[in-house]
């Protein structure tokens, strides 16, 4: 990680807008929403969950977009690969991660095709967001869209499990990662979702075990649901086998840093708690910010677990999945950076 | 205000869509915007800020149409007239008025017109904020947009000051005033900024004193920029004489509440600061919310105001101009409703 390189993170997602609604657990009962999930949705149940469900705040999104974009909140330099139509929304993103300062250069789908992708997502009172995303756009995400500069020059390239979901990003991950290691780069994914390991549980167990990934993102459900164990210290024996290194998030107890005993073994990294717990959407996606910055900056993993820490507590205290406060600030307040 | 009525409060504005942002003082002072001015672009400068503008969030907004999403909130039932496009952004705003129960059946601009207004609002770390407005579809509202039953069913109709901007909305605003006033309802206004006030002081003079105006609703610089005067008491005692009831908000000291001297004269209502002020945007638009909404029940004036602090005070702790939690269970929980 000590090469020179452009961009600290590259991060290549589903490029969404949320679409964010305070609700009561009672509306995701009726409606047959598991709580905390991300269901895929098409263009009908969109229209008919839209009409159900509450006024609503919209705001630029996607698991590695909101990564990306913390990148640049706390002072980093980041890309990002995501596919949104030149529409209103897909304008809206594009601002977002280039007022930032990141790299976004994806070629956007024609106006009048395909739209933007949007996740209409419920907030309960106890934060937890429950996630109905129509994929529009994102589907149309794949090889022709790596742009091999890019990859080069990111110290680490990150991706979201979800890219599994739409049909071309698989491959689309797979070149950019093949790019990454021929550079001597670092390729790490997320989990996004113990659903999404659920569907794609095979794939994902092979990228880690082939040695594909360097750097695994999860949180506790989904780590458990990767090694289909209900038991948290299992999973995390097992991943020490399987990957160099991991950060599993544990909600308000913080996270652990997985890697050889030789290099640290099992490690608990706690976070301060919040004043008050609002919106958990976008906590997983900042963590991850945290860390591989961190990381890529060549800092002690204990020290990027807790810029990471930091970093999703920032999201939880307000509606939406990116921050409101310059996170490089919070930081070297905080002495991490 | 005892007879029947279907909505509590009717208002009649702009439906702009907001597109906010954390900023800093220097990016004011670089673009030469005033402070706490709302500022009326056209299409090229609305690109060229929004280019140098920082990430965002967007929320449905407008002056009058915030204040009938908060008579929702309140547990009221209120109507809104006010033109958007069918656009993505229109239907945005649509949903979030309906969503509330609102009713709201103003007939959109054809997709592909002229498109729903939006304004890019830059957010100070004092929390004021600064409004760069792009009217596109409010500009087309007129006479032919103000239904009957509508306005004779309200017990109050309510209309921005910034009406008088876009060129056929006074038109409507006289309309509706007159359908009202045959129906023995009550017309409200707000002087909504300092600058409108500036544009337009010979005509809002002209509806208060020819009895046009029942209540009217002002901050502490709109009241001292109709009279042309530096002193608030001052400006209290005219608007006294000119006005059978005006509240006139007055930042973290709560409002005054105005009527002649045999119906209370001139009360002061104080509030209850906020723990951590973000963006004032929309607190206005709250308070005359509160403020009509308590008028409407046939509440005393004092508590009237005090509902319009509350709600205030419930939208300056978090980015955006409308509530994010239920105002009723607010103004319930502190004994006003």
């Amino acid at each position: 990680m000590t090469d020179r390189f452009d961009h600290h993170v590259l991060g290549i997602g589903n490029a969404i807008v949320d679409v964010l609604s305070l609700t009561e657990d009672d509306f995701l009962l009726r409606e047959g929403l598991a709580k905390g999930s991300m269901n895929l949705i098409d263009t009908e149940r969109a229209e008919e969950l839209y009409a159900l469900m509450g006024a609503a705040t919209e705001a630029s999104g996607g698991s590695a977009g909101n990564t990306v974009a913390a990148i640049g909140s706390l002072g980093g330099k980041g890309a990002f690969f995501g596919k949104v139509c030149d529409d209103t929304l897909g304008q809206f993103y594009r601002h977002d991660m280039r007022a930032l300062g990141m790299t976004f250069d994806t070629e956007p789908l024609p106006n009048g095709g395909t739209p933007t992708a949007r996740s209409m997502i419920l907030i309960t009172p106890d934060g937890e967001r429950t996630m109905n995303t129509f994929l529009g756009a994102c589907v149309e995400l794949g090889p022709d869209d790596i742009d091999e500069q890019v990859v080069a020059n990111s110290a680490i390239a990150y991706f979201e499990g979800y890219l599994w979901d739409p049909p071309m990003a698989k491959d689309a991950f797979r070149k950019a990662a093949d790019i990454s290691h021929a550079h001597e780069r670092k390729v790490s994914i997320t989990l996004s979702d113990s659903f999404c390991v659920d569907r794609w549980r095979e794939e994902f167990l092979g990228l880690i075990k082939d040695g594909t990934v360097d750097i695994l993102l999860a949180n506790e459900a989904e780590i458990k649901a990767l090694y289909q164990t209900s038991d948290l210290d299992t999973a995390l024996k097992l991943i020490q086998k399987d990957c160099p290194l991991t950060a599993v998030t544990h909600g308000e107890q913080g996270c652990f840093v997985i890697s050889p005993d030789s290099l640290g073994g099992i490690v608990s990294v706690p976070t301060t708690p919040v004043e008050r717990l609002i919106d958990t959407t976008g906590a997983g996606d900042m963590f991850a910010a945290g860390f591989l910055y961190g990381h890529a900056l060549g800092l002690p993993n204990e020290t990027a677990a807790s810029i990471g820490n930091l970093a999703a507590g920032e999201v939880l205290g307000h509606i939406g999945p990116r921050p409101q406060r310059n996170l490089y600030q919070l930081a070297q307040q905080a002495g991490l950076l």
